[in-house]
């Protein structure tokens, strides 16, 4: 039996389960997954029947007796980073680690203009459709800040936020997926950091997975 | 000097600064505050000019030749639980701790409708008001049943969700303020829960220093 068992919504649309799906990935760990229609009935009863909030993705690590359950993207992220922590899924640097922990808390509960009016859907490319709803150009100027400033404060020893793929990367990984969609002006070094994580190979594993699932 | 700076909104109504507060207080950590009327224009540039959001709460870590900016709440107790690894920020028991980060994290993005229609207020008291706007409902009775289950399965050794005081409380400690103030019926383990907090002494002094702040 696989150390892990995740359990994630279909992956066109599950912005939520794509970020710790993406970290869990990362860490090598043996898992197997159970992906649900979650916004269908039967999905939902699922859901509810697996986790205590009925919503998905929730993490259940099968290596203790009694298996241990953690719903919430960010919680699965955290006991993930503590589980393996030699995996660099945080900076090892403490003023980078505390960039990368503020930046997956303020996306975690914020950017909800931005959430709201660009759905991510792995598949579509709608240019310019949402962006003048109202808040969705003050989220995008502070997403790209974001990655502008951690590129460039953080970012030297590689290609991602903070130079290694860390989990800030994999929680802003849907909002990449929407810029492709809905293609807002980026700045440059937002640009890049967006086509780096295009490229990735753990994006890319995600939608090879979505692929299967249509 | 002291150690950290946090920055802060009107104790009255920032339950968002209020979380990080009590946690920063529970390590002993010497610290001064800068206390912003964040609803105004001049208390969001004040804010503006300290950190990179333009949001309360801030911390400052001053221990370091450049000071370190962590800003969101949740990332300012996963910061200091790692600072002050032996205050049991967190549970120590790994399934208690993974339910301790998955309730954290369920608040930290969740329960809007709640947070919506039940604003925080220390000092008023509206029995019944904002109760049957859409989604209240439900969020109580997830909230109670939190409350219930983490005191039944990890409360044994204190009053508090997991024994001791941990993170955990200080994220749900305006949860409890609400419920004083709206008075939703809530289970008996619920309810002897928020009597707990309503008397804790961390709670107690952000209170009074609310009061002076009137």
């Amino acid at each position: 039996m696989p150390d892990f068992t995740v359990v994630i919504g279909s992956r066109q649309w599950s912005s939520w389960s794509m970020r710790p799906w993406l970290v869990l990935r990362q860490t090598g760990a043996s898992f197997d997954e159970v992906v649900l229609q979650h916004r269908t009935a039967a999905g939902k009863a699922e859901a509810a029947a697996l986790g205590p909030t009925g919503l998905v993705p929730l993490l259940i690590d099968r290596r203790t007796q009694v298996p241990i359950k953690i719903w919430d993207s960010l919680a699965i992220c955290e006991y993930l980073a503590e589980c393996y922590p030699d995996r660099g899924l945080w900076p090892s640097d403490r003023m980078a680690r505390a960039t990368a922990r503020s930046i997956s808390a303020e996306m975690h509960s914020g950017f909800r203009p931005l959430r709201m009016a660009l759905a991510m859907d792995l598949f579509e490319h709608f240019p310019g459709a949402g962006l003048d709803e109202p808040g969705v150009a003050e989220d995008i100027a502070r997403i790209d800040a974001i990655f502008r400033d951690c590129r460039t404060a953080f970012g030297l020893g590689g290609p991602y936020l903070f130079g290694h793929r860390t989990i800030a990367d994999a929680m802003y990984a849907p909002v990449v997926s929407r810029f492709r969609t809905y293609e807002p002006e980026l700045s440059e070094h937002a640009a890049e950091y967006v086509a780096t994580m295009l490229a990735d190979e753990g994006f890319k594993a995600w939608e090879d997975a979505a692929r299967r699932e249509l």
